[in-house]
């Protein structure tokens, strides 16, 4: 019985409960507050009218993203980056990866010279901040260009399809859907997987924490992950279609 | 008639609706949501049973602060401090100041031999964040020291009194309670004041922006400020006393 | 009898020694040497035909401060910020109340496209620094409105008023003026006024140390501060007069 | 004709010519020079009698990487990160995968409280430099614990199996193994896979440039990869066997 | 004639006027200013209990320097290095070379496990800067050691000879003693010379600014250097002896 | 017998075998291994078509050199200085005496309005690496001016003589030319001479480790150095002759 094996006693291939609320600040162009189970992360869009120096004069616009966690986000206190005096490796390495995966929906020449900026704030921590992240920063991307298409800076829509995220691991040697931080803290196997509505692949990134993940286990991941995709872009969906 | 001249319509007197929501956050000790008006910030109390260098071994805890600003809290997006590479003049003066009004309520012998870090970070900034930030961050404070009490970590009550804060201005010649920013950022005369419920002072800052402020003035703010700590002050307390 | 009550034997309402020396080093546009008895502090002031970023182009001028601490102005020697990597929180909060009190005497308009830095240097240190460097920056700050003027920069005086700034304190009960080390370490209350010469208010920063001040206290500390700023005013008149 | 369409003429499935030279320096415990064509790396393992803090006391060893890259390594000179203040996100990154990799074939237990640090700096780089940086930094591990065993330091041996990386990618729409510079700033897909000498994964990096990658596109990478990674894992074996 | 090869009119081998002023500031345990005409450095020795790790449970003392630059000690306002961030390389250059300076004339066992730091801080340059500091530190090291003698710290005397140090260089072809700045900046060769009192090099630096200067100019300008400090150690013993 | 006398067996007055190897990354307009013995450093020379600030719109050139060590070419694996947040004091030296020392043999109008690198980056250490990165940056320096005229860039050649350096010292009582590792750690004075082809100074830099040094012992510490340098300007030589 599957209910015994998750802490959550979830079903292998089931999500966390996901919300995505929007608007959820007034400033920022795209303001979503996305939550998968007890993750809670704020991901606002911001647009500025200028590209950093290497896209000068090119014509295309820039997409890049930011990630912080707030320091008692998480169980232990975690010392502020800004008073430690700079960004870890795994905060960039995590905004590095927002970045890339919604630039890969976007066509930068249509954006026009601008720059959106993706600040993905961590308020909650249980697993799979990362992921929600992405999830969430993709709607606050959409609201953000409805904008500049209502205010008519830019005609042709830039972004093609839809991206959401999911983690996928092994825990006790069962492939399962969305890590939360009691599994994600004893899992053998860890894998991000970034995927656009069409089953396309943006970014897959495994880790073998315990034990190699053999190639059977890599495909039952990848169905997973699949899946649960699937319904987080259809949670995109019913979000943007909101009022 | 004053309603024409707040841009929001508030008496000169008048706070902005404030709430203050507690356990807003599942991890830290103290976890509590303060609005004042649009100006939202997260205060959550962290206890850790260790204090800094200066105090090892002297038999007395430590309460501090930190302050921080998401990115796109306020209108324009502010750079993040952590990839700046550090934390602004703004930032440090800020969070020092919320540190030390916590303090002032605080019996640190009391508290023993651990330190309370109270981070304010702030989600929605349309003035006085700071001293929303104070007054979130002793409800927090409060949470934190309830559950030491209630694990028998320390026996006597290490705080003494209630602590709020409140601004006060000059607008347009006319002294004003609790700014907003529209007020703020066309005010003569700025002044945060933080009180404790007898009355008492424990921080004053007051910044003349355009032309000096005159010793009447000075007295007008001041009685304003007692007024809008009081009501604080109830207001603080009516939430600890919620279940 | 007062002369027990304060270590220095000085008057509750009486400064320490003041002194004002003018061009006390050669190469900057103003340069003043000022001693609140042991407290000295060079300040300089210095004239760069250009303004910050922010104001570029828009015909204004700024008027900024850094303030700095040699190692051993202190009786421990102090690390130095520049071989710790960075200012410190104290640092920034004086630099930034340095600059705005002189800001608030100047004309930016009539200044011109300019800045004058006042940098505030602590070769010894003995309490009240942030308030000698504010009463000794004024003066080094008109010193160099006075080379603009002969070298016919500027047309119009930018400066209005005179600004000094003074420390008071409730030392073991007795409201104090211009608290030396001995005092500021001992006392309840602390604060720092910068006032103008028409006994208007500048800057008010009020910190109660031990327990909350009262109403009458804050009062009284006012009323001290008014005659400590009018003795300095009268004493950067004097040194200004002097060829 | 697949000579047509690399800008090397090699064919899809065929690496570059790898060369492992063992001893490159001398202070080293381990030093290896890796080769993947053009690109350089020297590796190198140093062994220390300390644990990083979160580890003292429990008994365990630490293996740890570190990256860097010459300044002109690379076709424009890159700034040095030592003058510009700190590692970058993409150094961070491949830092972290190189010591999350190799420490996947270590017995941490069996290692005992020290620490291996392996040191890839890329003296020339032409692609693949943390595939080629993985590869070499086994070798290096490997002669750093035969030093240990022949001290007598250690007694079981704590590397279980052989790690090694490529880089895979869809270049010009074909499936492409070990991708230099010319492919790798043209390609669709980038994956960098760390695989060990049984066929299990350790990670897997797959990033969709150009389109995102389909579940059949992957599986053709994955094969590649599997086919290199045993290629790498016979020559790293015979770069042992040498005396 | 010499007078009009000079800018100011001394003879090629004339130091400036020197003055050596002990017990400037009140705190350090050794204080003095020193000026070399228009330059004027203020050193300070302070005496702490410790040493620096690597000399921990040794039996020996440390020696050390730290260098500074008020920013307008300059023609032009030079930025704080503070509020840079950290110290340039012109700093940490001299600093080390007074810190070895130093540290030649004293035995550090005798010194017994304590640390003295020189801090020189130049409050207005005209040249020379690290000679000045070099000639002046001494005396303060001086002044501390009697202090750490009459406290009965140190039995042994652990100063042995006295140290001082000149700058020279070829000015227009000649070789003249002690650069201004208006010669620094404009001469071919320049070297700095620390000597002890018995005609020893401790430190020699020199630099061909415009051609390489031959053998038989350096023999010149170490001849001068010798003249030189043996003025310079004549006035640091008429300092001392003063009461 | 001098072949006991140093740890090597080196007669007193004889280099470490030196090798010059050109070309030996590919990227780099000039990219020289040089090895001093077991010291062996590696120097590439960049050209860029843009001068620093400060000589912008002047019409001249610059050389400017950058030094590292890899973490592992010492003995003892050296903490990296990117990992460490910045260059230390000692990175800072060397790599100013290698740009100062360059740039005397360098006429900056004729070289234009470029920049020319040298990073010198320590491979292997045993002694004497600033000095062997002198003698190879000169060499790669050779080359990338010969591909600038090649390419019809500059006209006339910028360069006028030849640069070498090497180190000189007294270890134990005797004069020897270039020390290694174990004869630098226990020597009394350490000298590192920069030379140019015609025997005149560029650089002196002398430090006396024990005991101050006597002239005659300079006399002789200086004429041995002018016999290295003129056996590496022969090297120089016959290293740029080969095709």
């Amino acid at each position: 019985m599957t209910a015994s094996l998750r802490p959550s006693g979830r079903a292998p291939d089931q999500l966390r409960p996901v919300s995505i609320e929007r608007r959820y600040t007034r400033h920022a162009e795209g303001s979503v507050l996305v939550s998968f189970g007890d993750t809670r992360v704020l991901c606002t869009a911001s647009v500025e009218e200028k590209v950093p120096p290497f896209l000068r004069g090119k014509g295309e616009g820039w997409v890049t993203a930011e990630y912080g966690m707030l320091p008692r986000a998480t169980k232990e206190r975690t010392q502020r980056e800004a008073a430690r005096g700079g960004q870890g490796g795994r905060t960039m390495e995590i905004q590095r990866l927002i970045g890339r995966s919604l630039r890969a929906c976007v066509d930068r020449a249509a954006l026009g010279e601008r720059t959106i900026t993706l600040d993905c704030d961590v308020l909650q921590a249980d697993g799979g901040t990362r992921t929600a992240a992405i999830t969430g920063a993709y709607v606050a991307l959409i609201d953000a260009i409805r904008g500049l298409k209502q205010a008519r800076l830019i005609k042709k829509d830039p972004v093609h399809g839809a991206i959401a995220a999911v983690s996928v691991g092994i825990y006790r040697g069962v492939p399962v859907l969305d890590l939360d931080y009691a599994e994600d803290a004893n899992c053998d196997t860890d894998m991000n997987v970034v995927m656009n509505d069409g089953g396309g692949f943006i970014e897959l990134q495994g880790t073998a924490e315990g034990h190699a993940f053999r190639r059977d286990e890599l495909d039952a991941l990848l169905a997973l992950a699949g899946k649960g995709v699937d319904e987080l872009v259809a949670l995109q969906r019913e979000a943007l279609d909101r009022p």
